[in-house]
């Protein structure tokens, strides 16, 4: 079967505090940066599925990101061909 | 000055072990998911940063990606608008 290449992004959610985000953003002025409005951090994965089409790839990484990728409680996904 | 939202994509370079990947890799299989082909895991940067346009936005995000969001001796990074 064919290896299709996808792309999961996870972040936590917008009402969820960012403590790594923050700690960078607080970072920038000291370094010589204009501060940002805002920064947040999360996770970028890339993987290659073995996979009968696209589509069938983008539901096993779908399964992935609900299960074992993100926490659904407190983090967002997004998933997408690479 | 308007905001523009920026994404920066950090990965491990290809010839780096990434461990966090690779446990993930490994988790698949006994979690009743098909093995990967490959997995890598990295960071995921959403920010805003007030800039005159979208150019000096992507100038700015660029900098900040090489001097502070990557180690560029062991990671690759992308900029773009999001």
């Amino acid at each position: 079967m064919p290896a299709v290449k996808i792309v999961v992004d996870v972040m936590l959610k917008p009402e969820i505090l960012d403590p790594q985000g923050q700690a960078v953003a607080n970072a920038l002025p000291s370094l010589g940066f204009e501060p940002a409005r805002s920064l947040r951090i999360g996770k970028h994965v890339e993987l290659e599925l073995e996979a009968a089409d696209e589509q069938a790839a983008l539901e096993q990484a779908q399964t992935m990101a609900e299960k074992l990728l993100a926490n659904p409680v407190i983090e967002d996904y997004s998933v997408r061909l690479g």
